[in-house]
């Protein structure tokens, strides 16, 4: 700042602010003396800045280019399809405000102290509860901790299972913000294909052949960020007697389970998990809202130990308060209603995008319907890349996130590009896929 | 359960549930025959349970035992001076409330979206105003991001710094939170032992030497946890020039530093940094409510990439709503009434418990007297191991913490022992330390 202080009083000839009173005009030797000065001592004082040296396991990961992404969709004047916000009409908030009310009045004490690691109780017991009876959960066998976000469900297992240079399998595509999870603690990515119906099976197992001593295998089986797609009954099965044939764990990330809208309900990995082999995380960020920062994780018994020390490793435990909110809403409110009419808010925003998909996009651009979630992602035809097609877009006002983004190795080339049709207007819908559309019958010759 | 239904049949002759029909007495060979088959499926179906195979970087690590006493502490009839809770009596529970239900009623969505990885950019200016005037720190250079707690300052910290295997120099005793998030990132712990005005330096610099590739210094230089010492100012300048001359960065730990109730301020370690060494934590646990889990990290803004990076692998962002009140607290009530009525209520209590101290425990066991903080230890004489005299203590009603916790090598053994003034009433405090005093006199021959 002194520099450009004096760089520029030089310039203009002028002081500033009173404190020096020497012109170029009047003694320019002397000035110039000055001048030069500064710039050496600036040039010192830069010279004895401390250089960092960054962490190996940081070293490699980029920042998200989705979050970086969300800043130019929030700051400009476009229609955002790259963000994974769930739609903000879905959030309770009336009832929110009333619960922290109750909360804060009659036992703000509690509910601001120090918590427990592991959570909340009687939301541990609520979820406890409530997945036994949903989704067939064994807790005879299995743990629940409160953690804070779907993110750090990533974290925390990642923390306590793998260590550097270990193999993570992941689906390919898959969610970033997972992948440099993965990537920050120095596991080496492997990527499984998607196919219309979840991962290819035969690359599952000639990558777990490959790879004997891979950890982790990371899946999203239902209306996958960033695919949309939901794994089959068939393929889960496989997958789980896979991972049992090669010993490996799952990480069953389950964010969006409760967000589907069409087609049947397909149980989950872990109800089918016989040997505590399955990790299961879920998350209010989409039934609640996502600022609470809570998600859950559910895991064998053998795992409470190395977990509740990593969890008081990483932030001690999670904001009680809204802990409390979510078990008194899931406890005393309509929540299955709320789950409902969020289903319908969801299945509106897909199918209007869908419908506008098939009628303005090129042809021999492909895509899935999804039955649920947040995200749908459309394909350029084979061999073309998506990046360019992207930013052009960007430039006619449209976010999208290019498919490589979500690659294991994120230097290779993807023909995909991912939507999200959860934040955006009706109309931003409708005007920003026309304008994607002309774009694809531009590139597509 | 199989296995204990079955042997508990067998063992009563009786049958269960009307599924098998067949009792000891009757046909006692059919039926031994079918307790060896249970008894080896329960061998096969343990068999046939995944084996974790936890990670290097956590295996050596144990849960926290403040954590784990905190919890026999909450659920036993005992006056605990274990925990390490800010006094509950000083949080502002109305204005919280007060403020809750405006940001919820007028403007809901902001606070309950996804936020920003950096944090919520209004309380950013905020504490980057109040720590500019109140500290000196330097926001040309440095940057603010709003983290989930003082523990998360040291995990981000960590996580971007600290490859595994490498040195961490820490204050002995020191606060055993942080040493396990080093431990987590597989740190090696070197301790320098504490004196009455801070580190001993010259064992500092020998470690410093011992250590050429030593990536960060750990310091609480006000009101330290464990022990109580501020480190003094000749000290602190001593720390930081010695850490240029080695050129290691700081990790200046300053949660406490808001609840100085005796003696005069000293400036932080970070506001002498002109080579941007100095990692400055700061948290809300102590001034607002800890169960916001809200912190503060300063550092210079070469590390403002790998840190959000950090941050968006590890938890996305911090809560919103908490971050809103803070902002809100701060700029719209009494903050400064507010922090000196909190310095009153630790005032009081430390020095109740000092006056105890003074009067109850055998002249040979040693302490100083915190100039703020919630923390003192007490030293049995020199060579004695406060371990079973700490266990006792709990068997006669009163929880403290063993020095050895506290320890860079938890095997070592130490004759300190922790005790918390802020979470007892008045009544445990003076109940307590009659307690222990008297077990000091047992104690000591």
């Amino acid at each position: 700042m002194i520099y450009d202080f004096i760089t520029n009083m030089y310039f203009t000839g002028m002081t500033h602010g009173g404190m020096i009173h020497l012109s170029r005009a009047k003694e320019p030797e002397v000035f110039r003396g000055f001048w030069l000065f500064f710039c050496i001592s600036k040039y010192l004082k830069e010279e004895i800045y401390m250089e960092y040296e960054i962490s190996n396991r940081l070293s490699g990961v980029h920042g998200s280019m989705i979050r970086e992404l969300f800043k130019l969709g929030a700051s400009k004047d476009i229609i955002s399809f790259g963000g994974g916000n769930p739609s903000a009409e879905t959030f309770p908030c009336k009832e929110i405000e009333e619960i922290a009310a109750k909360g804060l009045g009659e036992n703000p004490v509690s509910l601001l102290q120090y918590g427990l690691s592991e959570g909340y109780t009687p939301l541990r017991d609520t979820m406890k509860k409530y997945l036994e009876k949903k989704e067939g959960f064994d807790f005879e066998n299995n743990e629940l901790f409160i953690v804070s976000g779907g993110q750090q469900c990533a974290d925390l297992t990642t923390k306590a299972l793998v260590n550097e240079g270990d193999v993570v399998l992941t689906e390919e595509p898959a969610f970033v913000g997972c992948l440099n999870t993965f990537r920050s603690y120095g596991a080496k990515l492997v990527g499984i294909p998607m196919e219309q119906d979840g991962m290819n099976i035969n690359a599952l197992e000639e990558a777990l052949k490959a790879n004997p001593d891979a950890k982790l295998l990371y899946t999203i089986p239902s209306f996958q960020n960033p695919t949309g797609i939901t794994t089959s009954l068939e393929k889960r099965k496989k997958v789980y007697e896979l991972c049992c044939k090669y010993d490996i764990a799952i990480l069953e990330d389950n964010p969006y389970g409760e967000l589907r809208f069409a087609g049947e309900n397909v149980p989950t990995i872990k109800s089918m998990d016989t040997e505590g082999r399955v990790i299961y995380a879920g998350s209010f960020s989409k039934v609640m809202a996502p600022a609470f920062r809570l998600g859950f994780l559910v895991f064998n018994k053998s795992l409470t130990g190395p977990l509740t020390v990593a969890k008081q490793c990483t932030d001690v435990h999670s904001t009680v308060l809204f802990q409390y909110i979510c078990n008194e809403y899931i406890n005393n409110y309509d929540f299955d209603k709320h789950l409902e009419d969020s289903r319908k808010v969801y299945e509106h925003k897909c199918n209007l995008m869908m419908e506008c998909m098939k009628k303005e996009f090129h042809p021999s651009v492909t895509f899935g319907h999804p039955e649920g979630g947040l995200f749908v992602m459309a394909f350029l035809p084979e061999g073309m890349d998506s990046a360019p097609f992207v930013r052009e877009a960007i430039n006619r006002g449209v976010l999208s996130v290019p498919g490589a983004a979500f690659l294991a190795d994120e230097s290779q080339k993807s023909n995909g590009f991912r939507l999200n049709y959860s934040t955006p207007s009706d109309e931003q819908i409708v005007k920003g896929i026309e304008i994607l559309g002309k774009l694809t019958y531009e590139w597509i010759k």
